[in-house]
């Protein structure tokens, strides 16, 4: 089975041996000569912080920002690699192509955010100035393209990837802008800029490159049982180190506190909804991997926006209730309908676990910044959580929330329009979610293939 | 082999289709009531902390207890949801149900725990006041429950194990404070609360559900290659991460420092013990990978309730030496005998986990509080380590294990007579151990399977 | 074909049932009776630090060293039982092996990491005083011993492993007092003291343990599918943690800020470079799951010298591009040249990950050094890094390369020829990467071995 396309010829050419090398050195090599011209150690990562920290009120090296998020980024980096890599992992045939490629985008996409990112928010000096924050922010940032990477995944080649994912980090640092400092929108844990963003431009990307043969490669669209523990592994690391994903940039104290309370709350409630749904959906209540591997990670997207605010226990375990009915829902009725109807092809369902999930996030903020009393808040709290009145700062949230929705889907169909070029060594409709294309794999058949074939 | 109890009929329905979304449902839409009464943000956790700080000798933002726990908090929290998730998908066709109702379980145990241990803990204020250690002490009364699970995993139904892990907490909560608060025993690691009482409670469960004829599942009740490699995962993350565990709850500085150092010890001293044991046990000396899999961590059960005390180093290491041995000892001889003799079956060994070395744990934390002296402590430590003189606190120690034990068996007794009522949907005694009768399994059949069969 | 050597008779005898407890129980006493002697807590993890902050400025609990390096250390932990063990089990029938022996040896080894380091490091009480930072440093020690295992692994017994791990960790503890506290060289992330001395140790051995007749168990030597999926869990755990690696025991404040920035970057750099290169060796530029499970790594260990100097983030940035080349070439062209022409089987590629990455590691670190001046760091910022002036400081770096790789040379050859002595149980040259000889494997085969061989 495997080989036929290497005998009798494809109508696809997938060799990539020049153009991904050529890609990696440019980029690689790019990215040195920008970090040489830009990029240098802050106040707090800079040797100079020795001389630094007795200008300020005497800080011990405690009180050094390393501290207060290093361990939120180091769980934000484990979603990234092992998370989001694993989660992906399900197809028969396509896990070294998820946790492969995953590893690669996310590798150069880190590099370009920083540059991006740095370039917005420390415009004055001249030079982007580094540390641990950055790093976390970076690590967002190409959460966003993985996102969109999850509706593609198995139909491109990894050429295509990294010019999504430039063009992606490029998007999301725009977005991102606008939504945090020209809006003023809260945004901690991206449901917004994340995952609103990053579904709507893997989407439309997929809209885009939509394949009308894609049944042809029928037979390695579904899981073998051990491909489906290991998406296990993602999902767990995910749902495990959701609240570290909300809280990560959250202020100090109390902000980094309450979002990762609020986070924990959200995504058990989000568990017990989804297995319900799960269960109802099927023919004896079976439960569905599927399921279980993706939506119960819904809760922690829709509760990113709000995961700062007095959200209330309650108002956590609510946002998570609804969340894993509504993305449980949408593996059943919203991706069949997407393909036939929008001819939307969503391999991994980021319609579901990250695009109405985000958007319900965004809303969620909106009313409940909106909402906000000095009665719950506090004076000096409300003060230091807002920029602005509440009432207006709700309204600001809702303009957050389509500029995301615009940014992706806009951006999407430009980028997706770029990819559809034929250069970039894509698979054939009849060769896609196989891992033969692009990765030497051993010559032995594992037997859940010659049974299930 | 599949599909043989859908065509012919089995002697049990275990179509959920209906209890487990009713369950599921009816509960969480009773935590979103009673969070919404009882449950608030605490002074660290609230937007007030800004006022609060200043009204306390002008703590730093770095002084909140979110950063003293938080790390150790994520480590209690990978070991409850991967630990002991992928520790139980050691068998060959149950890994869907090892991980998948692990997960449930515990998402909905942490809520009722939550509240459960909140209306004990903070009763004063008519409000649970939760913060970072309140999350840390509603994933470890799940432990618990997932200790238990491990003795019926593969022979209960979700349903059950929904019921199982309510009743589950409720006693929990109530053993705890006896224990801690009533009693005032120290038990940071819980090798009392946790484990002695979690494994009692599991066994006397699956006394009562004994199944005479279980044999007729014995072609499932092993492990395949992969699936005992998966199990590694779950071995290796309670492993690392225990240190976290006996350590997360400890008082701030060197009660912290010192529980991490002593579980790193006896857990170190565990793995040669077990080596030797399971080499001696077997024709050619050859390992086992249920013993590497599960007596490796039986140390860092035993030193739970001593992990804050004095224990030495080399007292650590004694007590995984030991726990090494004796659990080894247990998978060899003594979960045999259970079956036979006593009509336990213990799917994962709790036994010799959870239970041998959670008692023993009980005891060393009795001896090493009864000599604990002013010399080894100093006369400030003493008093802030124990709240009675050391003779009487061992007795105390002593009590408190009896209170596990007694709430265990007597608790397990009662839960499992309600969990034999014919109306839970639990799988037939041919069809245990298998994710086919819960689970959506893909058509393909591992050639696995074939062969052994 | 397993049992193929029970029935006929091998010409070695690979029965370990009395070596390998006999091992391990007189280890683990020695480990007891010397604990009781030697180790006790420091003043920050024993209960006399409620005394002890007062008298130092009035310190807070959060200044307890615990805070600083707790969460870095569970990193480490991670990378060495995970991280290490899992990076191993690619091979088709040696997974149980690779995590199972991994573990062995790392939990005996930091036992007596703890002592060597100790009595090296605080001889002057007569005591070992331990705290977290003791911990890091036998996870670090013992990580030397795992990399030296990549090299034999499949190819010897555990009682040989257990004697190697014995010899390297106290070779290592040598090695590392001569080079930190003699030459007074830094080495934070260890690759001089950590890689380079662990790879030539572990090549040294494996050159002397030679196997002419290896290509009798060739049949083993590959990988299956979900092998090479189950390896990515453990490089991906390296290449997450490998910051918290090379920043542990930095010091507080900005040193461990920039440690983690600068391994962050460097790897980010490394994976572009590696899957280029990768592409370019290969027909059709498919990508080698072997080189991105390795050489992605490779730019961790060249950075962990100058992790902590003033590295500048393009510096890091160029470090791991010219790894990561290296790396990729040296499993193309310099393994295959090795096993050929200098006899050196190197199982897992050792040399191309730690080797030559560590020696250009060391390189880095002298020429960085060597060029340190006072505009770039402060004059309080270079006085706090370096013992010396510059130059010198650079020179005593390039002496410390020198003395890592002599150590493990000479070392290794030494260890080798006890090794080699017919008295360790280790299996026979058609019958080594077999889980087979030293594990209870059940008695399904999986499919995969049937349609490979």
């Amino acid at each position: 089975m495997y080989g036929l396309c290497d005998s009798f010829g494809c109508s696809k050419n997938t060799n990539i041996r020049l153009k991904l090398p050529a890609v990696c050195f440019i980029w690689q090599i790019a990215m040195i000569i920008l970090f040489g011209i830009f990029v240098r150690y802050n106040e707090e990562s800079d040797t100079h912080w020795i001389e630094h920290k007795k200008t300020k009120r005497n800080l011990s090296d405690i009180e050094n920002d390393f501290y207060y998020r290093y361990p939120s980024f180091q769980d934000v980096h484990v979603m990234i690699f092992v998370g989001f890599g694993f989660l992906m992992t399900f197809l028969k045939r396509y896990s070294f192509g998820a946790v492969g490629f995953n590893f690669l985008i996310a590798a150069f996409g880190i590099q370009w955010a920083l540059l991006m990112q740095g370039w917005f928010h420390s415009f004055g000096t001249g030079k982007i100035l580094i540390a641990v924050e950055n790093l976390i922010n970076a690590d967002f940032c190409v959460g966003s393209c993985l996102i969109a990477y999850g509706a593609v995944l198995g139909k491109v080649s990894p050429v295509q990837l990294l010019v999504m994912t430039l063009c992606g980090v490029t998007l999301f640092a725009i977005d991102e802008f606008i939504i945090l400092n020209v809006i003023h929108a809260k945004d901690a844990g991206g449901s917004m800029s994340i995952h609103t963003f990053g579904a709507c431009y893997g989407l439309a990307i997929s809209w885009v490159l939509y394949r009308p043969d894609l049944n042809q490669s029928k037979r390695l669209l579904g899981s073998v049982y051990h491909s489906d523990v290991f998406a296990m592994i993602g999902t767990l690391f995910l749902w495990l180190f959701w609240p570290s994903f909300n809280s990560a940039i959250c202020s100090h104290g109390d902000g980094q506190h309450r979002a990762a309370i609020n986070t924990y709350l959200a995504l058990a409630s989000t568990v017990l909804t989804s297995v319900a749904i799960s269960s109802l959906s099927k023919d004896k209540g079976k439960l569905d991997m599927v399921h279980i591997q993706n939506s119960t990670l819904a809760g922690g997207v829709a509760v990113g926006t709000a995961a700062e605010f007095m959200l209330m226990p309650y108002g956590a375990l609510i946002v998570g209730f609804c969340c894993g009915i509504i993305s449980t829902l949408g593996y059943v009725y919203v991706t069949p309908f997407l393909e036939k109807n929008l001819k939307i092809q969503d391999t991994c369902g980021i319609n579901n676990l990250h695009c109405m999930p985000g958007i319900i996030g965004g809303i969620v903020g909106a009313i409940s910044a909106a909402g906000a009393t000095e009665y719950v808040y506090g004076s000096e709290g409300l003060a230091a959580m807002f920029p602005m009145v509440p009432r207006l700062q709700g309204g600001h949230q809702a303009a957050g929330l389509c500029v995301a929705i615009v940014f992706g889907i806009g951006g999407g169909i430009a980028v997706g329009t770029v990819l559809k070029l034929p250069i970039w060594g894509d698979p054939a409709d009849d060769n896609c979610f196989d891992d033969e294309v692009y990765w030497e794999v051993s010559s032995e058949i594992l037997a859940a293939d010659l049974c299930a074939w």
